[in-house]
């Protein structure tokens, strides 16, 4: 069977602005794994996810008990989350597609040369009132830390992840982007950055030769225009056309920008077809008659 | 290669009594990794290990955020440690034993109807001045909550577990005895419990078919009269002689008992040998010259 690589993000996982119960969590896991049903009977499915409210939700309590329990570095936050999210993923799975299930903790490498490291840009974590970390900026909701978000060199752990997808398991693998790790030497180190998931789960879909890549995000296609009055869905788009769009400064850093980016990098490694939807779209997306598709 | 089953104990992953800065943690996984080569020269490895210090500190920042971020239950908690501790066994493994190594998620089925349901024994999570939680007992030490502590009846996840170790991974598995979940008709329910992590790795060590089970702990080998003046170590054991001393109550609960009882279970399933011993002794135990060896 061909293999489809699907990002989950966005509100696939948590109500927007809601902190969410694990109760909360789990029913909406479970609704997003439902409407992947078309989808993974077409497709060996891997599955990577966002982790933003998750790692949000460790730094706020990391720093509210700082006094009496040593805070965690952000690779192992990320590695923490993965546990929990790929847990919570898996059981739906199991019990809603009633499909085996595998999460793998993935690595991602990263570049200790990678510009990124002198230009942090990735926001993490709560608003504060004030600058309480050295490695804050002012947003308009107030201060917010910001880590440096280098690219995915390559999923370390490939090997295992391919492997399981081979024997018929769905995959959930390179949660939150991946855990980033640095080579030094000939030793893997752990590395306090913030790898994007879009970027990751195309370096991912690459790697594990996949015939579709699927963004699952808030919007049910791709904008020209986007939150203009003139804004106008694209349904259709070859490589070229995205890039021209992309060069042109159509799309939105952090948010449309990456998921352009990082679906031309996959077609011209040699994949053959990315779908940008919503999960409750993902359906008609299959048959051509939602969602924005790349080829 | 035979396989080993080894469950990593006690202070092979944090100092006792010390809550553990990453930086610490990690270079104590680093050394007790490094100690496992002659074991990893001469078996294919599957590693569990414990995360009492882990979960504790989870509940801790756990119940000092309760009013800014929801709890997360204990099933919940054991995944998260899972991509923590596994994430750095992984590394070390890795890097000081240059083995490829994966971690794989693990569920562990119990029953609802267990008796352990009803009667509540493992201690988790910090000792408190005063009763603040209903599930909590009163230690020497002060009140502490205790959790139901059901038996492993198997390892959900055990196929890709065996897949990987089939293919020359170094797998960890199984963190801290696994996250316990129940069947309610066909669904897989997550509970709020602990899985001893010594049935665990026993029931694990069965499934794989494992020929050696070793028990990493902080004892270098099984005594008689553990504590006392007349304290006496056992270097050999048969099966017979590990229940007469079982039944004669020789073992702490909680401690060398379910050890002990784990080891019989894993023999009585088709295992050849258990090694008891500490993690600096297991290369003088492989050689039969220190530990506990139980046949």
């Amino acid at each position: 069977m061909a293999i489809a690589a699907v990002a989950l993000g966005g509100n696939a996982l948590i109500h927007p602005k809601e902190r969410g119960t694990a109760e909360k969590q789990i029913s909406r896991v479970n609704n997003t794994i439902a409407l992947l049903k078309p989808l993974s009977e077409r497709f060996s499915l891997v599955l990577t996810h966002g982790n933003g409210p998750q790692v949000g939700n460790l730094l706020l309590q990391q720093e509210t008990a700082k006094d009496i329990v040593p805070p965690m570095p952000l690779d192992t936050l990320d590695a923490m989350t993965q546990g929990q999210l790929g847990y919570w993923i898996q059981q739906a799975v199991e019990n809603v597609l009633r499909k085996n299930a595998a999460t793998i903790i993935t690595r991602v490498l990263v570049d200790e040369k990678d510009p990124a490291f002198e230009k942090p840009t990735k926001p993490i974590g709560p608003y504060y009132r004030e600058k309480v970390f050295s490695n804050m900026v002012k947003e308009p909701e107030g201060w917010r830390r910001v880590v440096p978000s280098p690219k995915p060199v390559e999923i370390i752990d490939i090997e295992e992840i391919a492997s399981l997808v081979g024997r018929g398991f769905v995959v959930i693998a390179c949660g939150g982007g991946g855990i980033p790790v640095a080579k030094e030497k000939d030793d893997f180190i752990g590395i306090e950055a913030v790898v994007d998931k879009d970027y990751s789960t195309a370096k991912l879909a690459s790697q594990l030769k996949a015939d579709l890549l699927v963004f699952l995000t808030d919007v049910p296609t791709v904008y020209r225009n986007y939150g203009k009055r003139n804004q106008n869905p694209l349904y259709r788009l070859n490589r070229r056309d995205a890039q021209a769009l992309l060069d042109a400064g159509e799309f939105k850093e952090g948010s449309m920008k990456p998921k352009i980016e990082a679906s031309i990098s996959f077609l011209v490694e040699g994949g053959k077809q990315v779908i940008i939807t919503t999960v409750e779209q993902i359906g008609d997306a299959l048959k051509g008659s939602a969602g924005t598709i790349i080829e």
